[in-house]
C-alpha cells in the first residue's frame, strides 16, 4: 500500500473504534486512535466517556514501549489543554511517537492547533486531514457548536405517503412499524437532548427517553496489513482480547452506561402537568416556561421563553448541548424549518394514505412553487415497511 | 452444476432475452427462448412483435439441425395454435429436441396446457415452473388478463415529501426531477394504455405519450457453462453476432420500434377540446365521452361513460389492453384506489415541502386509522434527487 492508502486504511479503523463511544462520550467529541508500527496495529483505542481517558491515553497504554518510532492515527488533534487528563499532545511526544496522522483539526478554542504546534515543535511528523469528511460524521454537533456557537439540529418526522402523520382527531398510533421507531431510538442517544411542544406531551404523554439501544455493527479494518515482511505474523493476542473487548457486537447495550439526552419540554404558557410521565426522572427534564415554583422544587431545569434561535445557542453555550433532536409536531417542526434552524431532517415515510382530512406534517403555507423548502436527499433506506430519508436543507427561509 | 441449477442459469437468459421485447411486442406476451446442448447455447431468440415469429422459431433456426437432441428454455409455455405463426410446441417436436423447460404456463385458454400436452404426447421430456415467479414479471398484465378479465393497472404518483402534487393555484412543473420523469417512459411504453383525466389535460395539456426512452441494462449470464468437457470451447461466432444484434444496450431506443401506448381520456362530460396537444396523433387516443361526431371525425375511439371497472374490463376484452398506467389528478387516482382497481401504485417522492394549502396526492377522508389504505413497500430506490416506490395495495377500499 502507499503511504496515503495505508493511512486511510489505519484511519478508518479509529473512526470506527471513535463510533464505540457515540452513545455516551456527551459532551465530550467521539474520538478514535490507533497506532501502529511496521503494518502492524500495536495499540488502540476510543474515548468512552466524559472523565475516562482520551483514545490517545488507551492505545499508548497498550503499545507500551513499542511506540518509540511509530505512527499514531487520530480521529482528532490530540488536546493540548490541562482538563481533566493531561493533555494527549503531550503523551504523544513523550511516548516518541515518529509521525501523527489526524482527520479533523479541534475547532475548540482550547485546542485550535495548539496540539498539532506541541507535535511539530517535537520534532514529530504530522498530518492532518486524512478522511476528514468521514471523521466530521462523528462530531457533527461538537464541530459545530464549537465553530458556530449553535447546536446540529436534527427535525423527526415520521408520516404517511400523503404526508399526514395523524387523524384529525389526534389519533396516531402507529404510522411507522418497529424498525423505523428503533432506528428513532439511536438518533435520541446520540443526541445532547430532544426537544418537544407541550401538545405533543399532552396529547401522547411521551417520555422521549431512550429505552432499547442495540450495539451498531462496526466495520473495523481487520488489525494488520498484509504486505511481503509480515505476511506471516500473528496479531498479537493483546490485540485480540481488545478487539473483542472494544467491538462488542449485536447485543443489546446496558442503558446505564450511556448518556440518556435531556428532554426538553416548550412550554409557553405553563400548562406541562405535573402528573406527566416524563416528569417521573426530572433529572434529564428542562423545560422552557414562565418560572413554576413545583418544577424548581422537583429540579427541573426552567429556561425562560426566548426565541428559538436564542434557545439553540443557550443549550450549547451553558448546557453543552451540541446535537438536538426535534420529536415534534407540525406546528413547532415547521417553525424550526421556517427559521432555517434545521440541519438535517430525518424523514420517515410509512407506505399508507390517510386521507386529506389527517393532519399535515408540515403545516406552512405557500401559495407559489418558488415558496417550496428543497432538500438535498442524503441517502434513503428501507426499515422494515417504512422508509428513511436523510434531508439537508438547501434554502433557507427567513 | 446439478440438472435443476443449470435450468435455472439458462432459463434466466431466456428471461432476459424476453425482456428485450418488453416496449414492441404488445399485446402479444414477451418470451425468450435459449437452446442447450451439451452445456453450451446452440441457439435463442425472443418475440419482438406482434406479427413476427416467436422465440422459439428464432432459437431453433438458429440451432438448425443441431437441436436435435437438445434442452429448449422457454419463459411461457409454447403456443399450441395457428395464429398469425404455426405453433411452437409442433415447431419443437419437429425439431427433435429431447426436454422443453417452461417457466410459466400459459393461462391464455387457446394454449393453457395444450402446449405442453403435444410436447409430451410426442415423448418430449417437459418440465414446469422454473423461475416461474421471475417469468411472471415479463407478463404480469398478459397473465392477469389472461386469468381474470382484467388488465394489471399501475397507478403513478408524484409528490413532495408532504404528500402534495401541486400549488392550489394549479402550479406544478416540476416537482420532481429528471430521472424520475425519465422512469415514467418505462412505464408508459411497457403499457397498454395510459389513462388520465379531462382536468388533467385541461390543465396540463399533457401528450402522455413516450418521447424517450433507452435499452434497458441486460443482465444476460454468459453463453455456455464452464464444465470439466467443455472448458476450452469457444462460444461459436454466429451466437456472439446474435448476442450483441440482440441485447443493444445504453442507446437511446428508435421510437418507431416500440409500440406507443394508447391514450385514454376520461371525460364524463366531453370537455376535451380539439385543440388540445394530444389530439395531434389522435390514431392512439381513446375518449369516455358522450358521443361527439367531431372526435369520430378524427378517427378517435370513443368509449360510452361507465364505471371504472367495466371500462378496464371492455379495454382488455375489446382492445387486448393487458398494462395500464394511470397518469392523473387526486380525484380519479383516489377513485382507482378506493375501487380497489390498482394493482401497484408507483409513488414518486421529491425532497420538498409545499406546505398544506398545496394540493394533497390523495383526496379521500378518512376519520379513524383503520380506514387507512395500507401498501406493501415493494422496493425503493434513489432517481436522481428523488425516491421511487413501488407498492401493492394491501388493504381494498369498498
Amino acid at each position: 500500500m502507499s503511504e496515503l492508502k495505508s493511512d486511510q486504511y489505519w484511519m478508518q479503523r479509529a473512526i470506527e473504534l471513535a463510533r464505540l463511544g457515540q452513545y455516551s462520550t456527551k459532551p465530550n467529541p467521539n474520538v478514535g486512535c490507533v497506532i501502529v508500527k511496521d503494518g502492524q496495529l500495536i495499540g488502540e483505542g476510543f474515548h468512552p466517556k466524559a472523565g475516562q481517558p482520551h483514545a490517545e491515553v488507551f492505545a499508548l497504554r497498550q503499545a507500551g514501549g513499542n511506540a518509540k518510532g511509530a505512527t499514531a492515527y487520530v480521529t482528532l488533534e490530540p488536546c493540548a489543554h490541562y482538563g481533566r487528563t493531561p493533555p494527549c499532545a503531550e503523551a504523544l511526544v513523550k511516548a516518541q511517537v515518529r509521525k501523527v496522522v489526524v482527520a479533523c483539526s479541534d475547532p475548540n478554542p482550547l485546542v485550535a492547533g495548539k496540539g498539532v504546534q506541541i507535535l511539530r515543535d517535537a520534532g514529530i511528523e504530522v498530518a492532518i486531514g486524512v478522511c476528514e469528511a468521514l471523521a466530521k460524521t462523528l462530531n457533527f454537533g461538537f464541530l459545530k457548536a464549537m465553530s458556530t456557537g449553535l447546536p446540529y439540529v436534527r427535525l423527526k418526522i415520521a408520516s404517511s405517503l400523503d404526508g399526514r402523520t395523524a387523524m384529525a382527531s389526534g389519533e396516531s398510533k402507529w404510522i411507522t412499524g418497529t424498525a423505523a421507531r428503533q432506528d428513532v431510538q439511536h438518533w435520541r442517544a446520540v443526541s445532547g437532548a430532544v426537544i418537544t411542544g407541550i401538545q405533543t406531551v399532552l396529547v401522547d404523554d411521551c417520555e422521549l427517553n431512550v429505552r432499547h439501544l442495540y450495539h451498531p455493527s462496526l466495520n473495523l479494518p481487520p488489525a494488520r496489513v498484509e504486505t511481503s515482511t509480515n505476511m506471516s505474523r500473528e496479531v498479537p493476542p493483546l490485540i485480540k482480547r481488545v478487539r473483542s473487548d472494544v467491538a462488542p457486537q449485536g447485543g443489546v447495550i446496558d442503558l446505564d452506561s450511556i448518556v440518556q439526552p435531556k428532554r426538553i419540554i416548550l412550554d409557553r404558557q405553563g400548562q406541562l402537568p405535573l402528573s406527566a410521565k416524563i416528569l417521573q426522572n426530572p433529572e434529564t427534564v428542562m423545560v422552557m416556561t414562565p418560572f413554576r415554583q413545583e418544577l424548581a422544587d422537583l429540579g427541573v431545569i426552567q429556561l425562560s421563553p426566548q426565541p428559538l434561535n436564542q434557545l439553540l445557542q443557550s443549550l450549547a453555550h451553558q448546557y453543552q448541548i451540541y446535537d438536538v433532536l426535534i420529536e415534534a409536531g407540525a406546528t413547532l417542526s415547521t417553525a424550526f424549518l421556517q427559521q432555517g434552524l434545521v440541519d438535517e431532517m430525518i424523514s420517515y415515510v410509512a407506505p399508507t394514505l390517510l386521507g386529506q382530512s389527517a393532519r399535515a406534517m408540515f403545516n406552512a403555507e405557500f401559495s407559489q412553487m418558488a415558496e417550496q423548502l428543497r432538500f438535498e436527499l442524503v441517502d434513503v433506506i428501507q426499515l422494515g415497511q417504512d422508509i428513511r430519508l436523510r434531508l439537508l436543507p438547501i434554502q433557507e427561509m427567513i
